[in-house]
């Protein structure tokens, strides 16, 4: 980054003093929207290639300006391009090079067009190149989600409430809850581009220009679906980056529950998991640690995008039509947002075909802490006894249990006969974990059989995308 | 609300001790989530008409139950139902009152569901209903923009950009700027309706029931498009909570937008609108006052809805599943939420086609601050300046300007030429308000023509909501 | 609530229709900040002394005032004060039924006030009220835990980074970390009282005013420290409410924190401590439940909290001087946050006390788990070994006892000098529990010597607030 | 930035696979906490000195070590040190390059701290060190303010409540109630300060540490007021960062305030003050642009930091002790708080100075708006009237006088008596501005002398810090 350049200001011609250099630092947004080159010189053009077709510029010009941007392009995926914040912003740092590259021609560029819908276009591109790339990586994660929840639609663990055990479940039934939530997340993100996906590319300023331009085919070259229908609006508004953040504030809010589950689940006191060595660091000090890294911090790391949704949501706080300057403080935000959740879907992605179920754990857990209690009150239900009594009868042979130290499965006939005589000998049956979650055998309930349609069901909308 | 009932607890068989009073209080939910109880008993109605169908209940049982809920309703609404804090909330009062009322087939309703599926249908069914309601509020407000910006097409007002004068635009355009925000929040609320549009019943505490239910016929009698896949995930997420809440922010920034310029142009200084005194209070001291409280207050608003997605997203940080108590807290900012909502909405809807704009302060407004400056430059580029030098020509132009207390309408040709010989006498042409505006003519553009289709096109998709 | 009344508005003058009947209730406060009656008559009592000092009251008129003004209180507390929506706020309801009682004389209340310094005034008298509720049972809270903590200063349990067992530690040097966190709150809590006391009355509606009023006599009056320095700032600015909101947000954060550990805690898995069943509640389905409902519930309501300091800095952004009436928003969350954080406090300060640690279980596990590693490295470097080095060869003796199935303490002498001859006979000293924890022996430290004294200052600095 | 080096990690030995290559850039934090280099450095030289005179380490060793440190502060101050991502974080890059330079010496240091307590020191160091920079610019703004409110104690401009104009305050006047809200700023930031100024050094891992150390002599040789308490408390939580975030939040608040009245008063419409050029910029279309960016973007900033205070907040919110994972993510937000807020107080005081009052706009406007509409009650009420029926008397002339485009100064006595006989040819006196702002003559009243003496004790404060 260099600020060497003589201050030739694309607006100067009004101003009797220089900007002050600190100033010029301050308000420049170089060092962060460069990521954006790409899609800027794509929206250029686009846009030039519209002002050839309605005569504006010659066939020649757009020759010379097409060259001149492909040139400037290599310059920066080279790393040979030199930024300047004296040129305030990726927009005119390109077009002051192409400028010097291609002379007078370079000029006209911009013609028809203003910086207020330049950006403007440049940030929906750029969005939704990387909406695309994490709709993959989303893809990707739920694949992994649902292979592994095939897999293991046999496996029982304790479900909880309040932690509490509460019914014995299929493991694979738990992974497809965490698949429900990212098939939400899915369907979120494709609403989201459907919705930002029109071309504000014309608006210019605020008002639309005198130049005779021709929305629709800037807007088709550039893959959106329509151009925008107010152009104040068009330069003003950020909400589809609001929209987007909460998106993602919703994923990384999923994965924060998923990684205090996987946290949880590998402590010694769960011991339910084991996570391969490569997704997890030791400690500089304590040599037998190995920490579930990953997990913490992806669950840290929703309060950087929670914030960030603030951030835009406060900074979109009453200002008034059309653009002002506020608006810059837009892009931070939303890049590190994408940046955040891109690398925290690889990171799930990559690590949850690895989870290693530890089933016989699991299963010695389900068995304690009264976890078929529930089975116990159906099956007086079934015998005719009214569904508050039963309860009534449980609870008691619970803490009959607490104090005896005993499972119900544990207790004798007699043993549960003390709390109703309704009880007889087949009670057993429905006392099993397996006979417990097999029972639970309809759509979105926990038996195997329903897992394992659940499963193909979910892996079937995934192929489907 | 009365807590004097004996504390029969629907859980209370493994306790030894009786709940402390000030804990029973603080648990408590039933002060605020009464107000679902017609959505709770539309739930416990399809409830129990699927469990007669697959023979868990009775017919006569149905038509008991039936018969007793729809007197329980009848006391509701009458203000005659006795809440209790001790029966915690808005599910077991109505339970203990049926059981009052009809005796133990009342307990029998329980049967294959839990409070937690009962809660998480509870919700939907309620915010589905409210939703419905904030559409037709929008639609309405939607409404008034675009019949007041058709009637509005050819008034003239300075745009601004950095709330300076920027190009002049017609109020008409301005108006239809708020009502792209508003489509596209419409837009964002039907899909978060459909999205949310999901059965959860059946899901009982987390793993499903073991008893024969029918969940696409509960689905189905309560309006749902289908059941939920995943009984975890059911009785577990809110995040359909969270992209309501989400949706209102939105709809609440862009309204405190509207608002923030209500205030400025009712301001001396503006004075741009006139605001019926019924939309307005005064001072208790300042006998001369007549503030723009609607605004304001909707302006303020945007806080406390911004403040409820913080609060629904820090809630579901890293819970684990399935349903944990914490869970409680996802009602009253949800319920406030909405409340604020159709308040604001409201309050817009009915004021906005009050709004009075005074024409001449507008259009003087318009006349001042150089807002044909970029006329002056596409007037140059036509004539063969290239752009960036045009530019640099009207900034001196401008500079001029200032010292002189001249606009560049008020200037002599001979003036305007000591900046560029370029200049003609047909510049005049292009330095008026009416020329400037008419001459932005394409898609999204200001020019009363554009506007007055662009209102016809907004009409046309509000009347096939 | 009642708005039956005549709409005699004390603003009405310059008005020609009515308000709206829905924007009256949109705008209206009363509903809400009716809560400040107690302190808007002592604010109003100040006001009324002072002015018959200054001499723009008599004294016989003073005692009009008073007299009625404390009928008012008493018919408030009775509950048979009818407010009225239509008079719009507490003040207004207050001086309406004052002038009923005692005709004109009340009228001349609001002389040299504005209802602007007036509602700065009640809500920081409000909040000092408060904040000192909530500083006595912040201290009740400290003393639970710093009494349990100096019983329970030989407990040993695992400390946990990562989840992953760490090191050996005390139950009581555990307990004291959490009081250090509300030791700071209180700090904190008290550094915002000092700086709120300062007395806003006599900035009037934001200019002061031009009766001869003595603003250092009601400051005193009212127990503030001093007057405020500019009558602009005074009524325009809500700061201290969010300092006070953020004070109270960390301290939601803190019990968040403690939440997460009795949850863990509570659960099967962890089974370190047992809740008395009178903080708990079950479950209507599922009759084994014992629910931590208040730690759940108080972890939840950290949300609210941070939501309300959203609310509160999002509704301060970017306000122009001086009131606006969207300042009326600063009271919902503000009140919220304090009945919020009172009852959370009762809750725990109630609990801790009846908390029961489970020694036996606490100290197995902290036998497991490779806890003293870290010993063992020091005892290492005691004996010369650099610590990195030290470091690599505990992680290999622990990869080893992974792979065996035992622990540090269970191998024997041999097992342990493959990884290094430095070891000899007395390390099995560094590997007891006890051991461990008694020497980290320094301030700040586990051992139980250092804990008990830790306990001891710290009930210490408690018993001098 | 290198990831090339061997994978040597400070924990390797109980690992059996290497670090996933995403997973190690994923996890490390080198990138953003090398600027802490400095303070990691100072806190390793009194971490070595007091081991030395503990006789952990010779005097020999210290001098290697000292040496070889300040040798790397040089190498990372002259751009020549390579960090590395493999190395992870700041802690250990610095640790292993010091060990390259003095061979196992370099391994000693680590002896008896942690990263836990090494990263928790650094942070305080470097914070401690920033909130300095920060307090004098806010200092240096503040006498900018100071000074420039006691130049323009005299100038008269219209003071506002709901946007609309209420009464005439001075310049002055309104400047100081930025200050103010500035001196409760600076105000909490010593209190902040002062509660993070403890030193956490010592607190190891977790749980203190077995090693002979001197906790005392540490926390002095790095101007620490104490150790810290506790050591579980002391490496786990993060409050002093977020309350440090939350003052930060009330200052951009406080700016942003400012910011829309500077954003307003350059308007056409308002015009009240100039800004010079060098704190503009223009536009790349519209040549006659001059636009306020320093302020927008400030007001813009205000979002960033809410956000970042809403990103701590969560990441703490139910985080178990001791330290976890997350907690790496408090350094982002805690660091681009820090850069925002300096640049922001930078920029406001280089340009307060520099803001030039347009005087005769300002009084003009003023005048118009019946601004003393409260002079003329207060003048009546001094007559005898009582205030509530003086308010009426006046709204009525208002009403009147809107009707008649007159402003009150402007009606002739009989058209004043119209509405009250009580007015005779002395109410001219009270009209004026002049009258109007003098009679505020009360401590916090708008009147020029006591903004003068407000002034000077405002200077007087700053000058003694």
């Amino acid at each position: 980054m260099t600020d060497k350049e003589p201050a030739i200001k694309p607006w100067g011609g009004r101003f009797s003093e220089p900007t002050d250099a600190f100033v010029e630092r301050f308000t420049a947004s170089v060092e962060f929207d460069q990521r954006m080159y790409h899609h800027d010189i794509n929206g250029s053009l686009a846009h030039a290639q519209m002002l050839t077709k309605v005569g504006v510029l010659t066939e020649d010009e757009y020759q010379q300006i097409q060259t001149g941007l492909e040139a400037i392009r290599s310059e920066v995926e080279a790393g040979e391009f030199q930024w300047s914040v004296t040129l305030e912003d990726v927009h005119m740092n390109i077009e002051a090079r192409l400028t010097d590259k291609i002379g007078i021609t370079g000029k006209k560029l911009h013609t028809g067009r203003s910086r207020n819908d330049q950006v403007a276009t440049d940030i929906r591109l750029y969005l939704r190149d990387e909406i695309d790339s994490i709709a993959k990586e989303l893809t990707r994660l739920q694949q992994g989600l649902t292979t592994l929840a095939g897999n293991e639609a046999h496996t029982i663990m304790p479900g909880f409430t309040h932690l509490q055990t509460a019914q014995p479940v299929t493991f694979g039934h738990h992974l497809l809850a965490w698949n429900e939530m990212l098939e939400r997340d899915y369907s979120r993100l494709m609403d989201c581009r459907a919705r930002m996906n029109q071309s504000p590319l014309g608006a210019a300023a605020l008002a639309g220009t005198t130049y005779p331009i021709d929305r629709a085919m800037t807007a088709e070259l550039l893959g959106f679906d329509a151009p925008t229908e107010n152009s104040l609006d068009s330069v003003s508004d950020r909400d589809f980056a609001i929209e987007f953040t909460a998106f993602a504030s919703l994923v990384m809010t999923h994965l924060s529950r998923f990684s205090e589950e996987l946290v949880l689940w590998t402590s010694a006191q769960f011991n339910f998991i084991e996570l391969p060595d490569r997704f997890c660091t030791g400690s500089s000090i304590m040599p037998q640690k190995k920490n579930p890294d990953v997990p913490e911090l992806v669950r840290g790391k929703v309060g950087r995008v929670n914030g960030h949704l603030i951030s835009l949501l406060t900074l979109m706080k009453s200002q008034p039509l059309a653009y002002n300057k506020d608006n810059q403080e837009d892009k931070e935000p939303l890049f590190d947002t994408i940046d955040t959740l891109k690398d925290c879907l690889k990171a799930y992605a990559d690590m949850v075909p690895a989870i290693k179920p530890k089933k016989d754990v699991m299963e010695e857990a389900a068995r304690r802490g009264f976890s078929t209690a529930t089975d116990l009150a159906d099956y007086l239900v079934r015998k005719g006894v009214a569904f508050r009594d039963a309860h009534e009868i449980v609870g008691k042979s619970v803490a009959y249990g607490v104090e005896q130290e005993k499972d119900l499965s544990e207790m004798t006939l007699e043993e549960l006969q003390q709390f109703s005589d309704t009880i007889t000998a087949d009670v057993f049956d429905v006392l099993t974990l397996e006979g417990s979650v097999s029972a639970r055998d309809h759509i979105g309930g926990t038996a195997p059989k329903q897992v394992i349609e659940a499963s193909k069901r979910a892996a079937q909308r995934l192929s489907q995308r």
